[in-house]
C-alpha cells in the first residue's frame, strides 16, 4: 500500500535573535563561555552536568541555568553542590528562549563566573530553533532512544557542535549501531563531534572534559 | 546555596478546539475509535503500533496516521503491513494539530475503518496541549527515561487515559522504581491506567490489547 505524505508548514519561531545577540554580548563582556545543552526527556542532561560540576572544581567557576516546565528538581541538585543555579519554569513552553536567558543572566553574578551551562527543556524540536546566545550547542542522545533519531530530528543534530551519545553502559541491551549513527550524523553535520559516554559510570567523559577545557581556554584567551 | 526560580508564562496554544470537535464528529459518524499516542522520541510508539497491527488482524480495520517533523520511516513500516498509513510531515512543528488530522482524515476511507491510531510527534510537551479530536489519549514512557518524568511533564501524564511503561525488558539495567512511578502518576491522574509492557518482547501487551478491545466494543455499540 502506498503512503500519502501531507506537508504542512507552520511558523513556530519568534523573532528572538536580537535578544540572543544581546545575551551573547553580556557573557562576552565577562569572558564567560555559555553552553546550551539539549536532549529528549531522560537522556541524562542533569547527570552530565553533575559530572561536569565535579570536573570543574578548581578549574572554572561554573553556574547552571535549569529549564523545566515545572519543578525545581534539577536546580536543587545543582545547588546542593554549592553551584549557583537558576531554575526557569516555563509553565508549559517547550523550550527556553533568549528572553528567559536574559532574566537568568540578570540574576547571576557574571563577574564571578567563567562557564554557564544551560540545561534546556527536554525536547528535540523547538529547542533547536530558539537561539539563546550560547557559544556552543551540545546535545545528548541516549542509547535507548535509538540510532535513527538524526533522520527524524535533523535540525537538532545538524546544529550541534558536540553530540554526546549517553548511556553506553547499556549498549549490550539495545540495537544501537554506533557506526550507523556516526555516519548519519556526519552526513547531516560534518563538523559535529560525536563522543560516546556514560554520565553514570564516567566512561568516555574525558573527551567531553578536554573539549570543554579547550573551549574555556580559547574564551579566556579572548578568542 | 538557595535556588532562584523565575516563572515565565508563554502562550503556545492555538485555538484549534473547534476543529478537534469537528474531527471527533467525523469519526463518530463512522463509529471509528481514534486514539492519540504520544511519547518522547524513541520510547517505542512505532513498535507498539506494529504489535497492535498484528493483534488487530481479523478484529478491526486499522488505519495509522504518522506525525513526524521529517521522513516517512514510520509510515513506510506500517504500509509494508498492508495497513492504510498517512504520513504527516510537520516541517518543524513539534506536535500534530487538529487541522493536520482533518487533512489526514480526508485522505482515509472512513467507511472502511474501525480504529485509527495517531502516532504523534516525539514530544512530551506541546503534544499534550493540542486536541486532535481523538477519543483516547495514550502515552508511552520508556524505562530508560526515568521514573521522575511525571513531575517534570505533569500535563502529559495527567491527561492520559493509559500510560504504557515500555521497555520493561531492560528494567534490571536501570534505576526505575515502578511503584514510585505508579504512585506519582496516580497522584496526578487517579483514573489513569498504568500498563508495564515491552513492545519488543510482547510482555504485558495483553493488558493493552484488552483495553483496546473493550474501547472498540463500546464504540461499535454506540456508547
Amino acid at each position: 500500500m502506498s503512503v500519502k505524505v501531507l506537508t504542512i508548514k507552520e511558523d513556530i519561531l519568534s523573532a528572538n535573535d536580537g535578544k540572543a545577540r544581546s545575551n551573547r554580548e553580556s557573557v562576552d563582556k565577562h569572558a564567560i563561555l555559555m553552553v546550551n545543552i539539549t536532549s529528549s526527556p531522560g537522556s541524562g542532561k542533569t547527570s552530565l552536568i553533575m559530572q561536569t560540576i565535579n570536573w570543574a572544581r578548581g578549574k572554572a567557576r561554573l553556574a547552571v541555568i535549569e529549564g523545566d516546565i515545572a519543578s525545581s528538581i534539577d536546580a536543587d541538585k545543582v545547588s546542593e553542590q554549592g553551584i549557583p543555579a537558576i531554575q526557569i519554569n516555563t509553565e508549559g513552553a517547550c523550550h527556553l528562549d533568549a528572553n528567559m536567558i536574559k532574566k537568568a543572566l540578570d540574576s547571576l553574578d557574571l563577574d564571578q563566573t567563567d562557564l554557564i551551562l544551560i540545561e534546556n527543556v527536554g525536547n528535540l524540536i523547538c529547542t533547536a530553533e530558539f537561539a539563546l546566545g550560547a557559544h556552543k550547542q551540545v546535545m545528548l542522545l541516549s542509547v535507548p532512544e535509538g540510532d535513527d533519531k538524526p533522520c527524524k530530528y535533523p535540525l537538532m543534530f545538524s546544529g550541534a557542535d558536540v553530540i554526546l551519545v549517553n548511556k553506553i553502559d547499556v549498549l549490550p541491551y539495545f540495537d544501537f549501531d554506533m557506526s550507523t549513527f556516526s555516519r548519519t550524523v556526519s552526513g547531516l553535520n560534518p563538523a559535529g563531534l560525536v563522543f560516546p559516554v556514560s554520565a553514570k559510570t564516567g566512561e568516555g567523559l574525558e573527551q567531553w572534559f578536554s573539549w570543554l577545557e579547550e573551549a574555556l581556554d580559547r574564551k579566556s584567551g579572548g578568542a
